[in-house]
């Protein structure tokens, strides 16, 4: 067994960007995958093929898993719970953060360290600078394994609670399912006139989403403060605004749903007596619980 | 009357960015609003107060016109339509399409040169170099004001019809106001943990929407080109993700019901036997007149 070997498991398109970064950066590295043509192109590159998942764990000190969800990462790693005995699994699978936990217990008692992450990449932004990993668990498991994890973007620890990683990679990945949800919208608004055209609205599209983008820590920093909201703008503002986004998708026979609930949520808070949005006015209607 | 001189109408926080904007480039400025404290600030740099809208509009040959809505622009143009023959005005209230159409019909009919536009930039970004104001209407209008007009931001005229500005700026507002509902959301996720806060999230979040963006103008090329498309993912993988999203944000304590949807959506789509999503794919879900 050579410490500087990584095994990988689950070779969909992230799962080989994975191994094929760890090749890249000179690790021994051991694939598996159900369908076994999906690590053709990685042994062409070097990558050792496991016939089973056994073998693959037992083939590195680090078996990194990436799956379709957890129900698989379940049905492919209990069979191998023997072989992953006094072995380290980071299991970079997209899930919740009760998943997580139940898969740290699990590997706690076939003692197995466990990590488990969340990749802030696309496949071919991994091992790129734009690319980091987020992990929680516990930090000796980070700490020992940081350099080979280095490997596939920047490697960021939350904390102990291993569920805070999948939370936080859940919530960055919202923001972002959300961001390409109004993308799509605004394009289909945008092309729905004889002179538009996707790209050209997109090259103002860019600039104005990274450029208001810059807004966002100051509302966070009015989320984290009791004081007084420092952003604020007027509801009734916004509202006439959100009532024309409605419109105008209709009239460019675009589904306007999503801002006709907008409209609705807004006009039920200025019913409520609300006055301004602010940050805290979000949060408090967001948060279900409260 | 100076060619030097503007006149701005309508003094909420937009209409004194352009106020402000004006006066510190040197021109002439005349301000009108109904309440007219709003004004104040203003006098005291500089700007010459008008007692009438029809006083405004007599001051300058150019007047612009930032206010709630287009119904408010209305009943505050309409007792000024004999003093505007002949002059020019740019009417840069948040408005749909049509509504920018029909305010051109008016104008002309009462011998007024008309633009329309949209700011995208908020207050105090105004006459910055992050700011850009989109215009479309007669190109002659544009040219014979562009000099005044790249004082609020850079002047980015779309074409003759009246209503392209106002379908391109609502198209980018919309985009920008569901990032940030997705940030919004994104932010209660991560501070329902007793470990999370909105600031360090949000140090995160901004650079990976920022990085994300850049897949955009790929997008774009997809639905504009009828080639196949270069971006494709897996509807189920998808749909696994958004499925956590909703299972984590109920986990949190958040309102589910974006997500929930998005799923809802997702079925509909693998169930009419797609399996991949694409921006083709979206863009026809998305109009509904297709």
């Amino acid at each position: 067994m050579n410490n500087a070997a990584v095994s990988v498991i689950g070779l969909g398109e992230m799962g080989r960007a994975l191994a094929d970064a760890l090749i890249t950066a000179g690790y021994c590295t051991t694939v598996w995958n159900r369908s076994a043509a999906k690590a053709d192109d990685l042994a062409a590159r070097g990558a050792v093929r496991a016939t089973t998942v056994e073998e693959a764990v037992l083939a590195s000190p680090l078996s990194i898993v990436c799956l379709l969800d957890y129900d698989v990462v379940d049905a492919i790693l209990r069979p191998a719970a023997g072989a992953l005995h006094g072995r380290t699994l980071v299991n970079l699978t997209n899930g919740t953060p009760d998943q997580a936990r139940q898969t740290e217990a699990w590997a706690e008692d076939h003692g197995t360290a466990y990590l488990d992450g969340g990749i802030m990449a696309i496949p071919s932004t991994v091992a790129t600078s734009q690319a980091f990993v987020l992990y929680s668990g516990q930090r000796a498991h980070f700490e020992a394994h940081k350099e080979t994890l280095e490997v596939l973007g920047s490697a960021k620890y939350l904390g102990a609670d291993a569920g805070i990683a999948a939370l936080y990679d859940l919530a960055l990945l919202s923001a972002m399912n959300v961001m390409f949800d109004g993308f799509f919208h605004s394009v289909a608004m945008a092309t729905s006139h004889k002179e538009g055209n996707a790209v050209g609205f997109t090259e103002l599209l860019v600039p104005w989403l990274t450029s208001m983008a810059q807004v966002m820590p100051a509302f966070a920093a009015d989320v984290d403060s009791d004081a007084e909201p420092v952003l604020a703008q007027g509801l009734d503002v916004v509202l006439a605004s959100v009532r024309n986004m409605a419109q105008a998708s209709r009239d460019a026979g675009v589904r306007a749903e999503y801002f006709e609930q907008s409209a609705a949520t807004l006009e039920k808070l200025l019913a409520e007596g609300l006055t301004a949005y602010t940050a805290p006015v979000v949060m408090r209607h967001l948060r279900t619980s409260s």
